[in-house]
């Protein structure tokens, strides 16, 4: 094993760290914390409870059982059916490597490396499926066979642990991997395909980084670049059925018009295009990822940020097709678009891109973990009701310890463990803060080192408190950006004391000054509640409206609402909301508190045959009954049907009991 | 084989026939024929494209050759990868068998049944999947491997054969299979168990009641009453996903409140439930089918008829659940709804039952079959967005001329082969008449026989002439029952050409007199254009109508509004509809005109940052925002963006070409 270097490269501390070659507009910084706030208690229930459980549940579902199977250190039954169950155990190695910059390093670590080495094949080749059950065979079934992408998240986890500690010997079995595999894969090798599920793309341009092997760059262009000529032919009736989009096989991404397919797949591979576009400097592939980005968010994205509409193939869905009781909106799938953001963010420097991150961070992403951190959802949709059956299996709406797939628990541990590199960059002119936490976010650049400490009770306060820690000595102007939210009705800054005023540009705030150590800044945002309404192309949600407050979306929840069901619910926006935040509910949340009635029981009176359309047994009526209907209703309206209505952050949803949920209201 | 009678016992000719001890309030007649109108046109075309093309569609997919396999009479690998494809066989023949009451039988006819005849093992034992690919291995597999399922199909063929021309012999291997069956299953034999995929159940009943035989009706009262006991329990991963509802083992029959699980499963089950009840005199069973059937339609029932919400697992959803664009109303659903709504009709006599079986057969199960009968529809969305991806595979909405899974065109061959059986029923009191159609509807009863002629264009004219052609000599007083349907607005009665007041009862119109042979009466349905609003709590619909005509739910089809899309469609209700007939369109249909606009380009203004909650990339606005935007947009709405809307029938959509499609139109 190598040893620990002396000096921990901390200025590298993050998955994504684009050379200096790349055309990206802004660099991610490597000096930046998190320690309070919101996103300072979510990392520690992640370092706490989140990710100290992981071993125990990898060695609970056979995860690590099946590597010592590989590793000729086990006896017994493969367990589970999937081939890709060695990802569980390399995401986890992710987060733990992550978390191992700011604390020591989980006791189980250095053993699962040493595990996953006695595995490992003598030319590289990794896969604990493969090696056990299918008799070596390699690369005959790229369909549905995962071994890139369990490469693919090898990868990352050896650069986490080598970025985060110095410690190299995770990528050094990392790096074995990725060269059996370019020496198999590609122009002069044996094999000419791309695996079923993207991932590799990401890890191996991160890995020409991470090495400056441009051999492993070239081979992410390859991978990106192959698909849609059908190299992964369906062979049997469930590849049928499936289709090419399943397995983003269905058009070269260069051609590609819209996001399809199984959502996390198409994220996975776009988070790689950005990579490849960036390093290979390749407008055309570049202009790919901003094509689908913008088609996606503005067709196919949840109110929360979540993506994935169907159950069936976890397919992307149609425009415009976001049912809100079947929403799949995978957890991964909020992961994976955090990631792809942010690479469009750097890429770009444009603000629309942390934005997305925000809302998915806050939203669809939270969602997927309990707030206690000990339970998970793997599927997050936007609306639960009266009476739901709660099916068995990973895809059910109550929270669990582990799932038979389990995909989501390990992303959402890395990604947290991760979570300062998404909140700044730099540039050649200074700093910018994509998102607002309590910490110190920083970076240094030729100018010298820069760096801001911030203090913030965001998102329950819109007040954000910036003093300037570091910049270079000499007093040279240089731009501290902060994003304003686009869904920010106001704001307010104050510099030193003055009220200040600026003008976003395309959602940056930049303030160029010749900033000095000690200087503060007070940003406040508005955090005025709001009420969304959908493109009207969303079908599932004519007449609703969704409640929001800065970046939290809100929900309802039956347990709020004692008395009776959501279904009958009916929100009145004119009376406004108002808002109480309560320490001791949820973790501490704010509330809104706002106007509903019930609709009256929607009995219908009976009549049947020369009536006007109805009869009791049948849920649909003619309009004219219904109009007349509802002027009775008006006149007679009794406040007993009025009730107060209680929202809460959809992120929290699902923490106290079994019951309904929506977060879309109708109002009539 | 066994010689033709020489005496067609054509009285009998009709899939389901109670025994005298049933507790039916109403018997199904025998000497019911259809002559001309829209369904003796469609009943043409069943007759002379969709069951003669059956035998080499059938030979094409390999369903002949694996019985030959299974005789010893071919060789080769088994084809195809389902353990039910006999099914295709036996639902073609019980077609064609009901076709042979009419003309000729089809020449394969008897070649198929020799087949057959060979392909039975020694003990009435038969199934080509196990026998062939699964080395003679027999109910091992109950949850997934159809074969009781397929013995019910082969028993419904063989009775339809008997019925329809006297012979027997189908029915004599039918019989035989019922024996093997009844030796291995039940008290005191070898097999506790059930079959994944109810089916049966109905048949046993029907074979009871075809033979006398009672050990028949005993063998599926215990089919019925051992689900929900966990026979069918889980044994793989894709059977745990599925659950115990997908095959209808999630709950005893009797104690079940709401339809659930796979939805063909489910009201094949509700047939034989019916079935059960009505012979065995069962009233607990009795309340259990009337309680299903209300909470079925009440929640889980598609305006135009069609059942089953989810493509996963082909699920019937949850309650209120019925998205459009995703709606899977597999087309075998609606013709099992049909049957088990028409037991409920003969077994209460309430008119709602027909009411259900009449929107059902004009919407749902027309839809699934194209206007030349050549080309199918596995499943009927009532939504198709502007640029619909088409996908492959049995699941699209691009008509094919046969499926991988092929359940669907036999299953409406034999309804249509059938369909004058569930037209018209009778009591001792006198005939029913439940759908409206030209032809003969009669029968015989202990009082003599009835019988009248219908002359109609229903659906596309509401008069109904009927005349009396047969009743008994002598001037007893009979009751003549016409449906009257429960969304006509209003109707006018002439009997010998006097205007006669007459209020329904239930939906029946109950005219009771001395009636004698050619009496004539005119009844005149309202077929005005009707506005239909769904039950507010069916989130999908919301600020939507749906068009209807007489018993057609209607839909607006892309290729009718060229220029645009329909995702942008608003229809105004206020101006009213008009209708025109043209006979030219579609095999003639009645073509409803309304007005309506398409929304104006729904840009927003792009101002981001310190706006009002907006951006040109985000899908979703603030209230505020919009409100303003109606105004201005209301206030300078230009003519040109009037635009006529064009409905038509929604069985008759997909017939040209490719394109958006829709039932539910916004309104705001």
């Amino acid at each position: 094993m190598a040893s620990r270097p002396q000096s921990t490269p901390a200025h590298r501390a993050g998955p994504l760290q684009p050379t200096a070659d790349a055309r990206c507009a802004l660099r991610p910084v490597g000096r930046s914390r998190i320690t309070g706030g919101f996103w300072g208690e979510w990392r520690r229930i992640n370092a706490e409870v989140c990710v100290p459980q992981g071993p125990a549940l990898l060695e609970a579902a056979g995860n690590l059982h099946n590597l010592r199977l590989a590793a000729g250190q086990a006896e017994g039954e493969y367990r589970g059916v999937h081939p890709f169950l060695d990802t569980d155990v390399y995401k986890w190695l992710e987060a733990a490597a992550w978390q191992a910059a700011d604390t020591d390093a989980a006791p189980e670590l250095d053993a699962m490396i040493s595990l996953i080495a006695a595995a490992q094949q003598p030319d590289g080749y990794l896969n604990s499926w493969f090696q056990v059950v299918k008799g070596g065979e390699r690369y005959r079934d790229l369909r549905w066979g995962h071994e890139l992408y369990c490469a693919g998240h090898l990868i990352q986890a050896g650069i986490a642990l080598h970025r985060s500690t110095g410690r190299a010997e995770l990528l050094a079995i990392a790096r074995r991997f990725a060269d059996q595999i370019d020496s198999t894969f590609g122009p002069g090798n044996a094999v000419d395909g791309v695996c079923g599920h993207p991932e590799v793309e990401t890890a191996l341009v991160e890995l020409y980084r991470e090495t400056g092997e441009p051999r492993y760059l070239s081979l992410a262009r390859y991978f990106v670049d192959r698909r849609g000529y059908g190299l992964l032919a369906a062979k049997d009736r469930r590849a049928a059925e499936a289709g090419p989009a399943y397995c983003q096989d269905h058009v070269p991404v260069r051609e590609a018009t819209e996001v399809a397919g199984h959502a996390v797949r198409q994220l996975y591979l776009l988070a790689g295009v950005a990579d490849v576009a960036a390093e290979a400097d390749d407008p055309e592939l570049r202009a790919a990822a901003e094509r689908l980005w913008a088609e996606m968010v503005a067709r196919k994205t949840y109110v929360t940020g979540g993506l994935g509409a169907h159950h069936d193939e976890e397919d992307f869905g149609d425009p415009y097709e976001l049912p809100n009781e079947r929403a799949y909106c995978e957890t991964c799938a909020a992961v994976a678009s955090v990631q792809w953001s942010w690479r469009m963010a750097l890429m770009t420097g444009q603000a629309k891109y942390s934005d997305l991150v925000e809302r998915t961070l806050y939203n669809a992403v939270l969602a997927g973990v309990s707030l206690d951190g000990e339970r998970w959802l793997y599927v997050n949709p936007l609306q639960v009701r009266d009476g739901y059956r709660h099916p068995d299996g990973d895809h059910g709406v109550r929270r669990v310890a582990w799932f038979r797939c389990a995909c989501c628990p390990p992303n959402v541990m890395r990604l947290l463990a991760s979570l300062p590199h998404y909140f700044a960059s730099a540039d050649d002119c200074g700093l910018q803060l994509h998102q607002y936490a309590t910490g110190r976010f920083g970076d240094e650049s030729a100018q010298g080192a820069f760096a801001v400490r911030v203090v913030t009770d965001y998102p329950w306060n819109g007040r954000i408190s910036i003093v300037v820690d570091e910049c270079p000595a000499k007093a040279t102007p240089w731009t501290l950006s902060l994003r304003i939210p686009f869904w920010c009705n106001g704001f307010r800054l104050v510099i030193e004391g003055e009220p200040t005023e600026a003008v976003p540009e395309d959602g940056w705030l930049r303030l160029r000054r010749a900033w000095r150590p000690g200087d503060a800044l007070e940003l406040e945002l508005s955090l005025e509640p709001r009420l969304a309404v959908a493109d009207p192309r969303v079908d599932s949600v004519r007449g609703c409206v969704a409640i929001e407050r800065g970046p939290l979306v809100y929900c309802v929840e039956g347990v709020d609402h004692p008395g009776g069901g959501l279904d009958d619910l009916l929100f009145d926006p004119a009376p406004g909301l108002t808002e109480k935040h309560d320490p001791t509910l949820l973790g501490g949340v704010t509330v809104l508190h706002g106007s509903g009635r019930r609709r009256g029981t929607t009995a219908l009176d009976g009549a049947r045959g020369g009536g006007d359309g109805a009869a009791s047994w049948w849920p649909y009526r003619s309009l004219g009954r219904v109009i007349r209907a509802k002027a009775r209703a008006d006149a007679g309206i009794a406040a007993a049907e009025q009730f107060e209505l209680t929202a809460i952050p959809y992120y929290a949803w699902a923490n106290r009991e079994d019951g309904p949920m929506r977060v879309w209201l109708p109002t009539s």
